[in-house]
């Protein structure tokens, strides 16, 4: 018969606060809770447990992350290389760069009468403002920087490499677009036309004929190609949408060319969606299991929160840890050209890389 | 002072259940009581309404309402032409392919071993099972159709009639793809490389060099041009996602080309997500207009639900008092071509309409 | 090996909507989609058996039911004896109590500024309004009440059955309280002090020493007999709070003087809360199962929904089929003592029920 | 005309990690980014705000807390008096009892199969488990000392307060109910008897006679009496149910009889509910207002998180600056006898506070 000792092995102990706890500190103790301050301390367990291993490490970004202050903590994730590669919606790259580009959100209320802001030329993201004019001088700016690309069509990935160079030699700010051009780590967008960048690029090719084809068949099989190529790798995704699905359809893509592959080896998802109305963006890691884009003994846990709740603690957190970690080999990619190279070796060039 | 009688002036009306109650009696009763029961009645009511105006409706369709059983309903509303224009996400095309190619989905349990499932090789959406075989033979039936289309960029507009006609020639089954090819309803898919269908076209790609261009910024163009062509337009959402954001960025850009343009004159979504974390698929539809993504006397409503909940009671009413409404004058469009024709005006070819 | 067969038996079947659908035609066709849309379907399913049943049905009802316009289908559940107990929350009842006075919810705007309203004297539930000064005269009805009542203790079940003739006897309006006092089905609140029904013994106690005292340990203790008496019982809840833990925890209680006695056989719920915070209102009925709170075997649904959104349909399909239903042999009781008998034979007074 | 530069004053600053960060840090800066992550910043800026304020601050808790693990911060929050007076769950405080008398609640799993649990004797919550005989064992202490009580009505307050002494005697173990009972800090139980307490007390009467007899309605009257005698209040508030509702309605019920009292000064709430379902845990702080719960001027916030994710770091940060702050007076209560005293002056027995 069953016995209840077989479940009841590990207490929890209850969180006690202490004068000047730091980040790291605080993770530790919230490991031993329960519900959703677990979870986060799981996530922070997880992550470092990624960086001591040779995965390659995928970063989806999706909801109103830069807008709401997270697009440092972001660059400071890419610049440390706690991640390899990141796939983002337009949103959040293009309000990276309009605060690359000195320009400012600002803080507002979400209880106001929005005709006003209509009228004042203001556009709200929940209690967050920005101003409508930068915002088209924005557009502007990429559609102008478009009609000076050659006009071919270009991965996301690739334009995105050459759009953060272009903003780094034109700012020298830290962002997201920038340091991920500096620490070349690729960005997928792949619902680019669906974010003002895609609004920008569309203005370029109303402004000159053949500007702004973003080849987003590329990117799937390009981003296809690091787990085929790689093999062992993670989830990290915050806020569901087109990233999450993404970052799980490489695995699965890569298994149909390579049937030894089996799913991501961790997978971590901060979320605030829910499972029970059968969406992508809320669906369970268990989920994610069954159509193979995880490992089946793959470490992973589900964090249900807002990621401004949590991002400032858990990468403190990572920071502060930082040294104490051995150091990782990071892959190292090249991504200047059409084709990325991976450690000096390119991906084929418009094909899945072959099963060995 | 402040009188308590300029804000009490219609008193709610408890619902109260009869015998044989049809569809859009329950609607109208739901009209008078409180919460999402009153959203629901106010979309019906205001979904009627669009279709007694001139507007151009457009149709966002995201989460997994495909898979969810709503295919058949989200055909009639296209085959009606309760609406003009599609966005979707690429899963609910290929969900409805799917089962429009003759295979199902099966009823499955939400709390299951998933990692049986996937060594039977089922792939879970929440409660929801379907066969990886069954969709790895779909995705060889999209690369196989691609494969044979001339190599040449295609919007996900052109793209798309044309695979619903190929699905139409194949099997003559009722579906989304088939009606709104048979009803000449465009459908836009700006995140078609986030789904099986841009894996689909991926694998195109692998078997022949110049397949699978996918022009996405195409599609911003043309979806504008819509607005700008039409000046009067309509806003329906269920699920949030790069639909919502697309149409209502449709909105944003003809106004940069043709200032009069003020937004959406009608908006309803039935969403799940919630407005307070800042992501754009739970963001309401107040904040929408301080944007201009809706005219700030739109009429608008959000409903709080699960689709499968509230779509079937919502489309039976709008059958039911169908024949009672006056047949609106419904745009005509050409969809054959790269470039959409309306009335016979063709758009412009990769630009903006001119303001006139 | 594991073999898909297994789990792909039982297709999914799109919704179809034909003209003049009947609530129970809906519910019907809606058993074969997906999420919550089948959720609402099996719920109808489990309550149409539960009534086919000898089982004892305990109904929940908590959240702004009365407020949002439920009060008369709640009314038409109790007196058509589709539920035997009824235990509800203070709010449910007050609200329930000022309509059946005459007075009047308003259709109201949940984007308001609240400080008008304040000035105005209005309370505010979410999209409706009430007159505070029409509360204050509830308040002052159910003190007077009160202390006209001999001053000694009552369990909220008396207290409420004697409230709702008075009320009966004073309106003549069919109500929520009303009904159950016509219907002889007894109302627990165990929360009574948190609502304006215990400000307004509160009151009368001010005016009159030895008012108001509610014996809210005799009402677990009752609540508990039902279900040694009885054995076979179910539960319905609509929404969470104290009434969904208190149907519960009877069936555990029991369990604890009675071990035959293993939780409930069916257990049906429409709840907006989720289980991964921990809370009791959003915990699932497989939880509830490790606690014995329902039996292994329970036929069992939860529907994440708005209550106003899906009571409309289900109690319409519910009172259409009612005729074709055999009618059940529902438990008679006899309320109008410190001590209920059913079926003539009154439970033990302040004790449990002795094990037989 | 509308002009941007009203609205656009106080750009957003995003958050940038560094090594070490403290609490209390990570917090300051959490105050300029957006979403809940602001929100939980100003949370934090209120209280310390609060504690400088000559406000009676009611600490209202609900859901799974204790069982969470947050027992030992509440117990903090009690003896370092950042609260005056708590409102409880049953639960809470049950589950706190039973860790305090030794016992556990175990690290479990969300997905395990229930029935093993059921069989194996154990109470799952969420991700927590516990031992079913030791809950039982709970029950029956608590009975045995209600059956060794005087047989004659208690407030919750009072009985919570003598079972708080109790338990301290017994265990010299901190936790809430003994930091309560050590700090003089009232604690309110309005639903009491829907919780094992309740459970435990009905078991008492079972045994004997006249035991367990709680007058909650006694309990709205003393608490309103805290805020007549007061005036000026506060209301921090985890989870809302019945805690929240009470805080709010001892608002109200204190405007009857002293015109002159607004609403609470501060209002503080971290909830996972939502407002627009229409429940009470779930309504905004502006809804409140229009209730009069709230001063019209009161400085307010609501975090939309799980308080296992938050409080940990919020309650870090409180004790990190707790020696900067200049020490509040604090209401002096004695809580040994049937009616509260404040500074040695009693409230009146079973009556509201005269209005001055």
């Amino acid at each position: 018969m069953a016995n209840s000792s077989s479940f009841l092995h590990s207490p929890t102990k209850p969180f006690k606060a202490e004068p000047n706890l730091k980040a790291d500190e605080i993770l530790k103790q919230m490991e031993q809770i329960s519900f959703q301050g677990r979870n986060l301390a799981k996530a922070y367990r997880i992550w470092k447990r990624m960086l001591t291993d040779d995965v390659l490490i995928f970063f989806g970004i999706a909801g109103a992350l830069s807008a709401g202050g997270l697009r440092l903590l972001i660059a400071q994730i890419i610049a440390n290389r706690w991640i390899d590669c990141v796939v983002s919606t337009g949103a959040n790259l293009y309000h990276d760069l309009h605060e690359t580009r000195g320009r400012y959100h600002y803080i507002g209320d979400a209880s106001v009468d929005d005709s006003l802001l209509q009228k004042a030329r203001i556009d709200r993201v929940y209690d967050t403002y920005a101003s409508e004019d930068e915002f088209i001088d924005n557009d502007n700016w990429i559609a102008d920087y478009a009609t000076n690309l050659e006009a071919r069509p270009y991965t996301s990935r690739e334009f995105l490499f050459k759009l953060g160079k272009h903003l780094w030699d034109e700012t020298g700010t830290d962002g997201i677009l920038t340091s991920a051009y500096r620490a070349n780590v690729p960005i997928f967008c792949p619902a680019i036309a669906d974010s003002s960048i895609g609004m920008g690029l569309s203005q370029g090719r109303h402004l000159k004929s053949g500007v702004g084809y973003i080849d987003v068949i590329g990117d799937v099989i390009e981003s296809t190609n690091f787990v085929i190529r790689r093999r062992r790798t993670a989830s990290i995704v915050l806020g569901g949408g087109t990233p999450k699905n993404f970052i799980n359809q490489a695995s699965v893509q890569a298994e149909f060319y390579c049937p030894e592959i089996k799913g991501h080896q961790y997978a971590l998802q901060i979320i605030t969606d829910v499972p029970h109305y059968g969406g992508a963006s809320g669906s369970s890691l268990n989920e994610a299991q069954s159509w193979g884009k995880l490992s089946a003994d793959a470490d992973r846990v589900t964090v249900q929160a807002d990621a401004t709740l949590v991002l400032p603690l858990l990468v403190s957190g990572l920071i502060s840890t930082d040294s104490q970690r051995q150091p990782r080999t990071v892959p190292r990619f090249d991504l200047s050209n059409p084709v990325i190279s991976v450690e000096g070796v390119p991906f084929p060039n418009g094909r899945y890389e072959e099963y060995p």
